[in-house]
């Protein structure tokens, strides 16, 4: 069956969006003469993205909505907003949990689980992500939207992989 | 000066303990045959260790008090109890900031902070820790007592080793 895979980046501290809406601390240290490209190893594998009205805004604020930046992907954006959907961005009304197990029924790659917080949350609870594949930025941002909510049982993880560049760590687990 | 450092371990979600007192999920895989040491080479450079009342309990009851773990360090518990203080184990009723900044002005070598959460926040929060150590257990605990609390100000930290084994990831950084 597809794997669901967490692909976000934290602070250390577990903040995922730091509340004034920066985004410069994601960048580590910056230092690294080569920039280890480990986004286009794992977009490889992905075919499906899945995201709420927050996390599209902000994608599509960085672009233009013309030049949709997942366009080799099928993008699923959870909204109650009445919106049009294209050839490859969905808008559904669903559950994230009702979405990524229809999605899991379909054949395909992997899916990408891309934010916010509010659509992860429901699928960790629920035991629907296969894949955790977090990044851990070298900071404390002391404040922001937490990537982890309280959670009925635990979840053991396996390591699988870890890379590290620009004093990010790139931690790849899987479900025990 | 002395240098301040956190060593700690910590869930992917960031909980230091399990809300019902379990510590089984710090041992990670536990698969790897050799067991790598790096608390041994951590321990070296420290002569002081900082650490609140129910750390202490926790530490004491896992041996016994009168061959208490850290008899190679000197030991500063923070606690308002009236206990008598040994050679090696000295009750203070400070702040742990206020310990913290006369312990850096004495002469020797690095200071551990070995927790809990109540003595490491303030700490953070006025910027007294120089070195976080942080080892990443493989799980998310999903409840628990959190490492990090809410802070003012970011901490931009430099990621400068890190070591694997059992699928724990130990991360240190110093401060930027």
């Amino acid at each position: 069956m597809r794997k669901v895979v967490l692909y976000i980046a934290m602070s250390l501290d577990g903040y995922i969006a730091d509340k004034r809406g920066k985004v410069d601390w994601l960048h580590g240290h910056g230092s690294d003469a080569e920039n280890i490209d480990t986004y286009s190893d794992f977009i490889k594998n992905v075919d499906t993205v899945v995201m709420g009205w927050n996390t599209y805004r902000q994608v599509a604020e960085e672009l233009s909505l013309h030049d949709w930046v997942y366009k080799d992907l099928t993008s699923y954006v959870i909204t109650h907003r009445p919106m049009r959907s294209t050839d490859n961005i969905k808008f559904v009304r669903e559950s994230p949990c009702a979405v990524v197990r229809r999605l899991k029924q379909m054949s395909g790659n992997e899916i990408w689980i891309c934010g916010g917080a509010d659509i992860i949350y429901p699928l960790m609870q629920n035991g629907l992500i296969d894949i955790y594949h977090i990044s851990v930025i070298p900071t404390v941002l002391g404040s922001g939207i937490r990537l982890f909510g309280n959670l009925e049982k635990e979840i053991p993880l396996k390591l699988v992989h870890t890379q590290i560049y620009n004093g990010i760590t790139e931690l790849e687990y899987v479900c025990r």
